[in-house]
Parts: structure tokens; sequence; C-alpha cells
């Protein structure tokens, strides 16, 4: 299946603002594609933290156009034997370290190619060990937005790597899930989907327990609950949210990612 | 009044950058109108801080040029029934919460047309609880972009809401004026301005209080006082200032928001 | 020699993103350009950090195509005497205050000609005190983008402002450079380039003090020391840097800018 650029690339890094390094690989990119529009999604991912990453370009990549390219650098093997990616699914390319931050993006989407960057005529022509977003990444995905095609890069890939996910433990009165990521707000986001919910059941009452919290209801807005109140949600991202009306839920209850958050029926 | 779109959208949000909330709205928008321009005006808008936003939205427009679209979610009413608008002032188009958010704009430029964001053709066609960012103002704004009318959006509002302002307090010695935001720099911006302090006069001498300081003159710049030194200046919002030199104000002197800076005649 | 704007302009401030001012530059430049490319390099300079810009400018500029405008608004001295410049070099321009910002800048890339930037037809009709970022440096640039010629601006500048630099120490057995940058991971990023450590000669067996911490050997990637190790690498930039593996140099050995980093031969 042939899937056009077109015209986007995100950046999505761990590189932080405070540096020249986004910056730099927006040069590089721009001194190969002048006319490619460059978006970013975020350069606040944890240092090193490939799940995190996972979770954030999942939440992403759906809302962008077609043949967008999504640069992915959270990359803690930098200038060690780990590939180099370009993976193409249904909608859209990734350039990324070969690290399992594709693992949800994968689970859901229609991979139609991955190949390993191993080309060097698409890097750089000086390399170095420590700043592959700049030197292999940048150039890979500015001149694939020029329309050079997969197989030009390097050699296909089969066994792209997957991290390890926490999947809901279910039974007939309880569920646990866990917390999979913390916004800026506080939100905790579970890994609870609605039709995990739904399967579960939970119309003849429930109760979620979310550290401290015991919640009975699921609101329909955050303004359904007093400020300063623990609620439970459906987030945007389709999953279970623990929240506190004008507040933060992760400082309120003490939670952070890979916590458990339990609901039993009653 | 028809004022066409130039091509420009600018956001500003409470998302933060840790996440992918702001990359997402840019996706959405660039599914619309690819040709679109995006700009960020900041994302870190203290969360819930409609007061905030409010000042910063106005210390912005007037700057960009006209038919710009600002996109504005600060917005701790979402999921409830607060209303969401599309503002057209003589120069600019405003997307945000009916949440007094444009109470500075519309104090000063002439509002030509204000509707209710009500026609669901306008946004994705799922809306989540939690972000409407995403469901309802991006779309909206991509479409106006593109031409689309104010009358398809909804109906006509007549009653925006505004904000209680705090309005300097003068007599014949003293005027009593508040800080109403403190920038990165620690400078605390007041409501006073320049034809304030000139209809008060302080030709023949003057005190300023600032928590624990007492300035007596109006630098014209930060460098005619010391290292260190507390000082008063014009502002480039049109504001009066309380700045120190190479440092914060807001540190030095224990000052936020809301706190009131007092000038007396000697 | 005349070089042609690319149509890209980058900015590197001390603003931070809390407020309205990058944007409020961005909107100036459109205002002027709108079919300009605004890149930014990073708005996380610590305030007033003349020595920090110039060496992030330093390490950003030659990645970008030839003809970019890269302004720069690191200025303590804004509305006092200090000069503004445009200075154009083999393949770029740089718009900044004559402060020691280009120090690095133009002691490798050749400069071709310096102007002072005097001529208001090409600030806002307004200037205020404390913003020549919205009301000098951004409508100078975006008027260059469009071809205005540097003769237009002002009178040419000889002796443009150089910062002190530091410059390693070495002896037959020792070589003392120090810290110039800590990023946003940590790193150590010294004064110590590949060529000095040739030239100075580490073959036959060497130990790097930095802090607490003695580092015999060079490493070629992050991953070849153990997590939580203390290591050392030739960086992205072209310096030797001080690393942790999946940590912050610059916490655990407590170190910072201008502390020294000594190489002695065993």
């Amino acid at each position: 299946m042939h899937l056009d650029s077109c015209g986007v690339i995100t950046l999505m890094t761990d590189f932080g603002t405070n540096d020249h390094f986004v910056g730099v690989m927006k040069g590089v990119i721009l001194n190969i594609n002048p006319k490619i529009q460059i978006v970013d999604i975020t350069h606040a991912v944890p240092p090193q933290d490939v799940h995190g990453a996972a979770f954030l370009i999942d939440s992403t990549y759906r809302y962008f156009p077609d043949g967008t390219i999504h640069v992915v650098v959270v990359d803690p093997g930098v200038g060690s034997q780990r590939r180099v990616i370009v993976c193409q699914t249904d909608t859209a390319y990734f350039v990324c370290p070969d690290n399992g931050v594709l693992s949800y993006v994968i689970s859901e989407d229609t991979v139609h190619r991955v190949v390993e960057l191993g080309n060097p005529d698409y890097w750089l022509s000086e390399v170095s060990n420590t700043f592959h977003g700049r030197d292999i990444f940048a150039p890979a995905a500015a001149h694939l937005s020029r329309g050079i095609s997969l197989s030009q890069y390097g050699d296909a890939v089969n066994n792209v790597v997957r991290l390890p996910v926490h999947i809901p433990q279910v039974t007939n009165t309880t569920i646990v899930g866990s917390v999979i990521w913390v916004d800026h707000f506080g939100n905790l986001i579970t890994n609870l989907t609605s039709d995990m919910l739904k399967s579960f059941g939970m119309d003849h009452g429930f109760v979620i327990r979310a550290g401290s919290a015991e919640i009975s209801r699921l609101n329909r807005a955050y303004a359904e609950s007093k400020i300063g109140e623990c609620l439970a949600i459906m987030g945007s991202s389709g999953y279970l949210e623990i929240s506190v009306n004008h507040g933060s839920a992760a400082r309120v209850l003490g939670l952070k990612r890979n916590d458990a958050i339990e609901i039993h029926k009653i």
C-alpha cells in the first residue's frame, strides 16, 4: 500500500526545551525539505521513559492527517546496537528507535511495513555517538517527506520490539487496572477502557478504589463534583481517569504510574 | 462587517506541554485546514486561571495580523452547560468558553458579533467530556479559517460573561492599584496605566509602595538602577510594572497577583 | 557577498514560555512577512545569561539552511545605550544585542558585515523601554526576511563585543578545562574539543577528574557504561561531555557551569 506524505512531521522527544536540541532537529529537517510543516507534540517525556512515550504517541497520531510522519526520539540505547526503524501503518509513518515505543500503536493499527534505517545516504554525513535525533532520525524523516520509498532505507524488520504491558485483571466481582499516565493537571489515566467496564458490568452499583479514595459513580463532567472532590470520568483518550475537580488527583491521592486502581461490584 | 481569516490560528491553553494535548489540537486543525499557520501563545496559563488568560490574550492579539483566529482554552467548566463562543471584533476572531476570558479584550475593542458554537457539524464527530479543546474549539477554529461564516455556528449571544475587574482607587493624594500578572522574570504588572498616572499627577514628587519597597521615581530602563535594586517602569503592555534589575520583584518583595500597589503624592 | 533569506527565522530568548512575549514577537513578524516560517530554538535561556545563549546559538545555527535569520534576545541592557545589531556571516544572519552573544559564532564563521539597527523605519512605530524583542528585534528580522539590505538599517559596526572565554590550560601532563553548559539531562558539556585532546595525547592512559569522579576511558555510547555510572564521551556539539548513564551528572557530581574538568596523563 502506498501512502503519500501529507507534508507534516511531528516531533516527540525527551530532550526538554531548555537546550538547542529540538531546534537543531528542525534545522536539519528544513535543510532537506524547506516546505515541510513541523509540529511539536511534546519534548517533556520523562528522560528515557519509553513506556510514557508509547502511551503519548498512541493518543496523538490518530488525530493527524493521513500520511503524517511521526518522529519519536526517546532513546536510552543511542549509540548502542539497537535498531532505528521506519514503520508504516494504515495511516501514518513512525520514525523511532526499535525499543517498544510503538507498542500501543501496533497493537491497534495495521502495520504495513517496517524497515531498518540502515542506509547512511539518508543520515547526516557525520554521525555523533549521542545525538541520533539530529544525525539519523531528523534527516530520515525529512527524506521520507520528500517521497523516498521505504525500501531505500534498509532491510525489512519482522520482529518489532514490544514492551510488556499491564493487562487489567478481571474476576466476576472485581477489576484491577493500573495508572498508565499522569497528566499535567494531575489526572490519573488508567488502562481501563469503556469496553472493559461495560463487559464487567457496573449497573448494580460499584466502588472504585484509588488510593484512599472511594468513588461510587462515573461523572460526565468535572463540574458535577465539588471543587476539591475526587471523581472518576471516562477521559479523552478512551480510558477511565481519576481526577480531582480543580485539583491534582496525583497529589491528593499520592498515586503515580503503575499504581493499582480497583473496581468492586457492591 | 466581513473579516477574512489571514491564515493564522493562535493557541493559548492551560494544558501545559508535558502531554499530547496541544499536539493533538494541532493535528485536528491541520486535518481540516492543511494550509494554516499555527502559533503557540502559551500553554502555561495556571490551571483554570481564567483571569490570567484574560490578561494574556489582551496583551497579545493586537500584535497579530487582522483576521487572526485566537483560540483560548482555559475552561474549568468543560463538560458543564457553559457556552462555547466565537467572538468577532474589529480585527480578530476569538474561539473560547464564555467564562470571562475576553473581559479585557471586549472592554477595548469593538465587538461585532458573538455566536454560540452550537452546531455539531463543526465539531469532531465524537465529543468527549473532558477535552473540548480537541473536540470543539480546534475544529471550530479550523473551519472558521476556511471561511465558514459565524452565522453557521449557532445563535447570537448578547450577554458575554465578564469577570469582576479590580478598578484602581483614586483620591487627590493616593492611587491604589493591584498586581494583575507576574511574568517569567518576576516583574509585577499592575493595573495602573500611563493615562491614570498622568491624570493623577506625579510631577511634584511621589512614592510608590510595593510591599516593603518605596520607590520615588520612574525608570526609563532597567539599567538605570543598580543590580538587585527595586524599580518602577512603564511596562510593554502599557501598565506600571515593579521590577528588580537582574532579579525577581515577586520573590524579593513577596508579592503576588491581586496584592496592592500604592502611589502617594509627597 | 549577497545572501538571500531562505524564509526561516529562528528565535532564542530568555523570556520563558509562561507569558505572551514569544507569541507577540511571532505576531509582529507575521504582520510584516506572512510567508515566513518561524522556529523556536529555546526560550529557557537562564534570565540574562548571555554566555549561555552564546554557546546555544553556536551549537544551532550551522544546522539551518543558508540564509536563515537567527534572532537572539538575551538582553540585560534593554533600554540602555547598548547597540542592537545585524550580523551577516558566510551562511546566516543574526539579529541581537551587541553584548557578546555572538562570541562563539564569530570566532569560527567569517563575518561579512555588521550594522547597527539604528533606522526606526524598521522598528514598530512605538518602542517600549522593556520589550525590544517585540519592538525592534522582531520587526527588523521580518524586514530582513523580505529582502531589505543591511545598509538600510544603519551604520557599520567594527568592534563587536566579545565575552571573555575560558581557554583550557595545557601542560605536558595535564589539561584543565571547564564546564560551559549543563543540558536538560544533566550532562556537563566542557570546552575541551576533540582536536585539543588529540594534540594533548591520551594514548598511554589518562584519568579525567570531574568533581569526585575519576574516569579513565572515553565511551563511544552511553550504553557502554552501567546505569548510574559516570562516563566521558565526545558529545554532539564537538566537546567532551561528562555524563551519567540514565542519570544527571550535574546532580550526581554537584558540578555546574565554570567548574573545572581536569585530565591527567598516567
